[in-house]
């Protein structure tokens, strides 16, 4: 590859980097009125990113251009994905795309303050539609919302999705009404404080734990937790405290934690190119969810950190009431405060009004109605305020559809990666409980960190446990976990 | 102006803004190991502002463009001084100073370890010589020292400033010598500790009194205390808290402070445009300078803040021996501790050695004698080690030649517009005493902050005070302030 070549791409990531800082920033240590001057700065970055990106004389030298490895090969096709991609989209479009964004959120806030989704129905029904032109802009096969999924999980079709996701559902509503029968309303916290300097320091004792190096990273407080990869050398994760909840920031921070790992893993060879990302944020968020949920929610790890964090705290918890809190299941209204069980039917609720909204089966003059029915569906919850109902997450206030779905491969891929890894490191849950994490941060970098962007997520996944994107190993983990209390019923 | 032309001069100030951040963070919350990836973004953003600053496209739209206001073509001014100074500048010159920069840094560092100049020899004079070149190729009339001058003091001319520190050093040597007769050897504080989170809290008191917004910037720790002005709205000042020195962290947050105002006091008409900043470094640090040394090192304000010094730290000083020890003078080896009255001979011994650097009257290999040499005559100090001696500054680390006198013109300008507020407030002394600075700011607000760079720093001066530079004013308030001491001999 030429060096001018080489030099724009490691630019192109540069600037990638810069904006992440900003982005950092702006939730952390921003004064509270620099917000206007930092989104201007924001769109000069991303607009010259977005010229550099596309403009003739890159594509004259990636066609010029003889790949000399097969990850020089590898670095050309991401970078030709997401340059096409740029280069479909007329100015005129990403202009009004970008000023929707704005209504829409400003919109959003204004809907939530008022509790009605009002104020919000025409901004969002403005950005479904310019989501719609877009996607058609980029190119599909007759499924719109595959253009939209292929910007956050390349490669992924709904005709490939929507199965999964459909057994799923089946599989998950009954079993969940099976573990939240006459679950305990009370939780084990409920009349203790958390100091929230204790909590802090407990979560950094994990992080060290997991492997997180401090010496290539940070970890800050946010109000919405959040993992920011400048670069391998610099990634810094966030976490929040609430001093009933100790169980907010230690899931948090493990949970960014694993994106974390994820970004300090990628290898030297691959720093300031394309092929230091994930394939994908549902193999991204595959890394969190199989820290959070299997490693952090599992009896060894807590054999191990139990007693520290009864240390840190002062308390006398029993490892047995406090596994019970960790892994209690309840139907709940919000997406964000759901366990992993119930998770995914969030997930699946959102999947189906998104592809309907992308197919217009669906309206947004219909969807609080659709949004509420699927609710008692799939839930058995009924919605009271819009703000816990359709305006919960910010995700359609900044038009993101095709987003949620990565949510639930994450889930589901981390289960097939650790069945995989259990195979490989058998004695891991002895090692857990001993509190070494080492050799699973340790596998995870060999099998999935180091590979960066070379393959597509589920091809990666293959090459690791032996196959694609499946339900069934998702599926197995929660019936084990939960064997007692499904066994029960 | 068309706007284009006003998107991209806004676009350049974002960019700026984005350095700064990119800047502070360095100093700040990078990871330790994050430098090499900080230096890459760094330098990319940097190569991406001149190929903006010096494009073709650029220079079209500034001839083709009619000014509408005084404001507007104050900015195609400041625009066009900045670009034909880039312009001037060939690339190959560019990327070898930018080399020589890096080498000189790690030789530099090198040499502070070895307690030698050897290593760093051989860098600095490749950066003398670069910087000879690059002064020829700016373009001067006859000073090469003229052509530096002006990148940090545009206006300011050797010519114009020699006589006047020269003034200013036939002046101070006999009253250094006469102040520091018989002084005091052991501090005040000597057998204190004073709390670090103490000392932090007590810096925002003096903040908030200034009048910093802490809405529009904030506050944290660095090494080396600094101000960075990203935008109006986000400014960013550091201080450094030694336990055993309560004044450091005093002195930094005032001093930063002064800066922290200038930059938060430019007008919303001035914002994203080249008007938003400081017409020079000297007129900048006129600022830090009059808060540091006029404001804080007076009576009247620690009439005020001595009570809540007291309070904050549980000790009870007594305002006079508290007064002995903030106007303390000493003869000392190293700038960056220097007293209000020795401070500007460090900066004439600098001046002096770039100048016969730049006019080839010195040579490198004749340097570390010559500094020796002058810190005898003008301080009456042995050098002991290289690193209390000519290699205590980054400044030249870094090739920055022309800079130091911005520091001394800093104190001259403070001195004179203080003299002008005292003129217009003439109960400040009063106001003061009574913790109320308000008043302060909001003068230097309209006279100095809110004119950003319509005029020259001289101009701007003369505007204000009724004269230019002039050392009479500084020397005035030095024997004011030191009367009683300087009579007694």
């Amino acid at each position: 590859m030429r060096e001018s070549l080489m030099t724009r791409i490691s630019e192109l990531r540069d600037l990638q980097g810069a904006i992440g800082l900003l982005n950092w920033d702006q939730e952390t240590y921003l004064p509270r009125r620099g917000d206007e001057a930092r989104s201007a700065q924001l769109a000069t970055l991303q607009s010259i990113y977005h010229e550099r990106l596309s403009d003739g004389w890159l594509g004259e030298e990636m066609e010029a251009c003889a790949a000399n490895s097969s990850d020089e090969q590898a670095m050309l096709r991401v970078l030709a994905w997401e340059r096409n991609r740029a280069l479909r989209i007329p100015a005129r479009l990403v202009k009004a795309v970008s000023e929707a964004q704005s209504a829409g959120l400003t919109a959003w806030r204004t809907a939530r303050e008022q509790q009605a989704l009002k104020p919000f129905s025409s901004p969002l029904a403005t950005l479904v539609s310019l989501r719609r032109e877009q996607a058609d802009a980029w190119g599909h096969e007759g499924e719109r919302y595959d253009a939209l999924l292929e910007g956050f999980e390349p490669g992924m079709r709904v005709a490939r999705l929507t199965p999964v996701l459909e057994r799923l559902r089946a599989q998950l509503v009954p079993v969940v009404e099976r573990l939240t029968q006459g679950s305990r309303a009370t939780s084990l916290f409920e009349n203790h404080q958390f100091a929230e300097q204790a909590q802090f320091d407990f979560t950094f004792e994990i992080l060290r734990a997991m492997g997180f190096d401090f010496e290539r990273g940070r970890q800050d407080k946010s109000v919405h937790p959040f993992t920011s990869g400048n670069h391998p050398h610099d990634i810094r994760i966030t976490t929040r405290i609430f001093e009933q909840l100790p169980l907010s920031s230690i899931f948090s921070s493990i949970h960014e934690g694993g994106h974390g790992l994820y970004e300090q893993g990628f290898v030297a060879a691959h720093v300031r190119t394309p092929l230091a990302q994930a394939p994908s944020m549902g193999l991204h968020e595959s890394q969190s969810r199989l820290w959070e949920n299997i490693v952090g929610r599992s009896e060894a790890f807590w054999i191990s950190f139990l007693p520290r964090f009864n240390r840190a705290h002062g308390t006398q918890f029993l490892l047995p009431e406090f596994l019970n809190e960790v892994c209690r299941v309840e139907k709940s209204l919000i997406r964000v405060e759901a366990d992993e069980v119930t998770y995914n039917l969030h997930i699946v609720l959102r999947y189906e009004l998104e592809l309907a909204l992308m197919r217009g089966t669906l309206e947004v003059q219909d969807l609080e109605e659709a949004w509420n029915a699927k609710t008692k569906s799939l839930l058995g919850q009924t919605v009271t305020t819009v703000g816990q109902g359709v305006l919960q997450d910010i995700h359609w206030a900044w038009g993101e559809f095709g987003y949620f779905p990565t949510y639930a491969l994450g889930n589901l891929y981390a289960a097939s990666i650790w069945k995989a890894l259990e195979r490989e490191i058998p004695h891991v849950q002895n090692l857990m409980s001993k509190g070494d994490l080492s050799p699973i941060k340790q596998w995870l970098n060999q099998k999935i960190h180091a590979q960066g962007f070379r393959y597509d997520a589920e091809s990666l996944v293959r090459q690791v446990t032996g196959q694609g994107l499946t339900d069934v190993d998702f599926m197995a983990a929660i019936h084990q976990r939960y064997a007692q209390r499904l066994g029960s019923s």
